[in-house]
């Protein structure tokens, strides 16, 4: 049976998977929840989404996806607070960027009522699923794919949009090593780098498992011209605190402009705390290491959030990072946290309330 | 009701479609056979390939293809002589390259036994899907791509391959006005370039869009660093003669290693043509058109063959090329189909015979 809810059709599923989910144990994004929101591009437009009961994808093997990599997605998170309510945080920085990445991947653009007003109604019948453990919350997976046939290398004639949901815990476990690449690269000047592009990350797991079997979790990705300047950290942005001035590189057609990167800094400015926004030399990085400058790196993200970094492999040598007592990760994290739990004020008006 | 041929079994489709076919008038990649052949990854290992009836497929919304872009492909022809004969040409070569894109995509390799004996026993159930129409051909598509679930980002645990089969006619009709590209990139130095990954196609259809809105059907790829040195051809390696010198760029880890590419180079030079594998500058193109000693530019690969190229753009400037009565690109395109048509002596065992 269908109801509506924002404008929405919603087509409740007659089963629920909730009871068989331990969310005291949560992975991260490996279990998903009863629901998922769909909208189709057929003939040119955008269908109304609905929310339908989670359910397999059945697609021709012609269908674009499978042959020319046409797929952008989306992080999110729905938080919910003591009192039950849930939150997201800045969506509609995630529908605009969402945009972004399709035009850059000849992908119709969505319009902004079918993301903000399927995202409010999945998250209403979903509501259960937004765990109120610590640390823990509903990940959140809007993605497009060029469903599509044809074996010609064109843009597809038909897109799904749909965004699924996974309750889940936090990403990294820890602090993580990281290596500084000198031989691999994540993008190129006037590529997709910038776009939330499937084949971004893809190419991306090669080099991490080669730093993998030397001991390292993660890939510092440098520019492939010179491997001289840092540019991203595994799947995150990257920040350095050298001294106490927080560093981080600008956003290009490389870079992906996070939303959790931007938020950082505003935090951090908000803090008093002397922030750069400019490019980062190994250099500058392997200096700061030997004459006890460098304080801090951390990696910036909507899964992980903020992801310490112990220590960087670089030309065979390991450089350590000091344990700090204030750190800024820390603090940060504590900051952007409360935000989007609504345990602290909002002063950037960045919290939005899901409507129950 | 199963059967096996070439240690494959060997699932019949109780229908065929092959009566709707208009085999007079086909277009590129967009009618499939009856069958094609599935391979599974699980547990570690590839499964024994199948030949089964062409079928949808479906996948969980979190299968890693939809959001990681782990997919990669081939592009082969299956050729009728006009004795009924099939023929393949290569066809190990896919193989091996197959394989090399697999490992830059963190994807696990496939024995060859599977690839060929699965190849061969497609073809011979389909053997009457090959057109025998001149310049006709089955279109054979091999891909894999990360079926296994998860919304971590992190190499899938299961993979599909698949072998489908479109009977087609030629991918472009006449010669292509291109733009020499200086924004854009297709590639990365230590990327995805070289490998046949879905990623490196998606990337390339929005400048292509933007190319084509000026009045080019394809893009010349230039590096990402300088955009002074020519790289590829749309979804093509590039040719170009000066004088009557054949160049074309060397291979890299931006450059596919195009089959077409390497036997059209081998089949100059025994044509006795000069040929040279080096670096050609975009500066140098723009001198030999303006002093009229650039004769020819043409594309090469698996589906247009040779694609002439009828002049190119470049800073707001167009430069045409001479009509010639004996371009090299006719030339070398008739010598490699009398090749691949089983019409020529094959003095270079590349041709490989489908056992019927």
């Amino acid at each position: 049976m269908e109801t509506m809810a924002n404008n929405v059709a919603i087509e409740k599923s007659k089963t629920s998977k909730i009871q068989d989910v331990d969310f005291d144990n949560l992975s991260f994004g490996s279990v998903y929840s009863d629901h998922m929101l769909v909208c189709d591009y057929k003939n040119g437009e955008w269908s109304a989404p609905k929310v339908v009961p989670y359910q397999p994808i059945t697609l021709d093997p012609s269908a674009k996806i499978f042959h020319y990599g046409q797929s952008i997605f989306e992080g999110m998170k729905a938080y919910k607070d003591e009192a039950g309510k849930i939150w997201l945080f800045r969506p509609l920085e995630n529908w605009k960027r969402l945009n972004k990445s399709a035009k850059r991947l000849a992908i119709p653009e969505l319009p902004e009522a079918y993301f903000m007003d399927g995202l409010n109604a999945l998250l209403q019948v979903e509501s259960d699923w937004v765990p109120q453990n610590p640390g823990s919350s509903l990940y959140i997976r809007p993605f497009i794919f060029a469903s599509g046939n044809g074996f010609h290398a064109s843009p597809a004639d038909e897109y799904k949009f749909i965004i699924a949901c996974a309750p889940s815990g936090s990403y990294f476990s820890g602090k993580v090593k990281v290596l500084i690449e000198e031989t691999y690269s994540r993008a190129a000047n006037g590529g997709v780098g910038y776009a939330k592009a499937g084949g971004n990350y893809a190419g991306q797991f090669y080099p991490t498992q080669l730093a993998a079997e030397k001991g390292y979790q993660q890939v510092i990705w440098t520019d492939d011209n010179t491997h001289e300047f840092i540019e991203e950290a595994g799947a995150m942005n990257v920040f350095v605190r050298i001294g106490d001035t927080l560093l981080t590189a600008p956003t290009n057609d490389r870079i992906l402009d996070g939303i959790t990167r931007k938020s950082i800094l505003d935090i951090a400015n908000d803090e008093g705390i002397k922030t750069e926004v400019r490019k980062v030399s190994v250099h500058e990085l392997v200096e700061a290491a030997k004459n006890g400058t460098l304080k801090e790196m951390f990696g910036a993200g909507t899964a992980a959030v903020i992801s310490p970094i112990a220590g960087f492999g670089y030309h065979g040598e390991d450089y350590d990072l000091p344990e700090l007592e204030n750190s800024y990760a820390s603090l940060l994290k504590k900051r952007i946290t409360d935000i989007q739990y609504n345990r602290a004020e909002d002063k950037f008006g960045w919290r939005y309330e899901v409507a129950q």
